[in-house]
């Protein structure tokens, strides 16, 4: 089977898009019309369809569907099954940042890249390389570490140390996939961009994933121009609740909307 | 509601036992006789009816049910009821090592605190003392953070830094606990003595959950020197697959009799 990466430079390839859609059904800014279980797979699946022609890949945020119990799990297999029709070269990257040691880390990745079949998966590497380990097997898989991430309180660890913890992540993460060849790693795209040449500096191998494009004000120019074509872009929420800045337009054509516009400005930016 | 540091402090006194149940049912472990999600139930509910008399805490391990897809999760939830009604004054900490931030944290809450109802959760501080805040309006829960694991691989980054960053996150969750008084850290027992006495100097108002004693080599007495009596001290394997040491008696029988060879210790080595 082709590896993450180059499944993602042909998904690239194909929409000249590194844009990769945020899944964060927040019943809280879902349309009254579509609560509970059905109404939110419904409009999920309406923002997937339109998407799918500007989606490099979707990240499903896993901690959405866990609150509502079993019957959420059973909703985010079928979101990664409807994904998988509606825009079937897609990535799927599960972000759950699962951190845990040996037979746990093992059971985290089964219950990602075999339990749900997903494509990617983002991981905590607190507890040290060796607790990323258990998910090299699966060398067909995206392991998206934690590196440094966009909240101000990334400062209280992340930025400490001399170098600063995410530098040494950053290290650790490169090293380990000049051998593995399946990690990414997650950078947060409203610190200042200092802090990712400095890790593209690092760790020039290691594709990036950047939250916090969007709804949390990062600067897109500013990201691919520091790290280039090797990364997705998330949005979540500026997509997924377009609808409420685009009167008289369908939840899903706001979407595509709002996705497209992000294309359009990746595409302007980069020579695919 | 009374605090989760009340309600241990009262089963501790009630039991005179600081022993915590790691509930970790691995498929691989598990008798024949009990495969599949109903024998999975059967085996747990014998060891949680067995080792009642002796645990402070159990802790389920959420790897382990996740991985069986939403009928994990609806087990998990039956496990939560089995120590309810089985055990009902002892605490039932999630050990899921949760780490993410503002709406994503507080879901993980609720998830836990509220879907399932337990009594404690282990999160991961990665991402900087506010990815702990969501847990803090939970004020009667207990929120277990993790500061220095058991494994090797914690040299990489948990270690490293002056001072290192698990005395870091020390420090921090030390600040935190003197306003919301809900913390506890997970510190690990096969680490030297002088990081546990390290932590507690630097912390000494916040109890710690410690794994690693029993199956993984952890001392017991070592461990409760540098501690008090302000410990949750996990066994997982050591208690639950305590079958296959023993021929001639029940997998109930055998796991009892290994939680009371750890309390015994417990009570020679501490004055309850």
């Amino acid at each position: 089977m082709s590896t993450f990466y180059d499944r993602f430079l042909a998904r690239r390839g194909a929409l000249r898009s590194v844009l990769c859609v945020g899944i964060d059904p927040d019943p809280a800014a879902i349309p009254n019309s579509d609560s509970g279980i059905e109404g939110t797979f419904s409009f999920l699946r309406e923002i997937i369809q339109a998407t799918a022609p500007y989606a490099c890949a979707y990240k499903p945020n896993v901690a959405f569907f866990e609150v509502l119990g079993p019957a959420g799990w059973d909703l985010f297999g079928r979101i990664v099954q409807c994904i998988r029709r509606e825009a079937p070269e897609a990535l799927i990257v599960a972000d759950a940042k699962r951190g845990d040691l040996a037979n746990t880390a093992r059971f985290y990745a089964e219950t990602f890249f075999k339990t749900y079949n997903c494509d990617g998966l983002t991981v905590n590497p607190y507890m040290g390389m060796e607790s990323l380990a258990p998910y090299d097997q699966f060398s067909d898989r995206g392991v998206f570490a934690l590196c440094l991430t966009s909240n101000p309180g990334a400062i209280d660890f992340q930025m400490q140390g001399s170098p600063p913890l995410f530098e040494q992540v950053a290290r650790s993460v490169q090293e380990r996939n000049a051998i593995t060849r399946n990690y990414w790693m997650v950078a947060g795209a409203t610190r200042d961009a200092d802090s990712l040449s400095r890790i593209k500096s690092i760790a020039p191998s290691v594709p990036l994933l950047i939250p916090g494009v969007g709804a949390q004000g990062g600067e897109l120019a500013v990201v691919l121009r520091n790290c280039g074509a090797d990364v997705l872009v998330n949005a979540s929420r500026s997509i997924l609740y377009a609808y409420k800045e685009h009167s008289g337009v369908s939840r899903g054509e706001a979407a595509a909307r709002s996705a497209k516009n992000v294309v359009d400005e990746m595409r302007s930016l980069l020579s695919f």
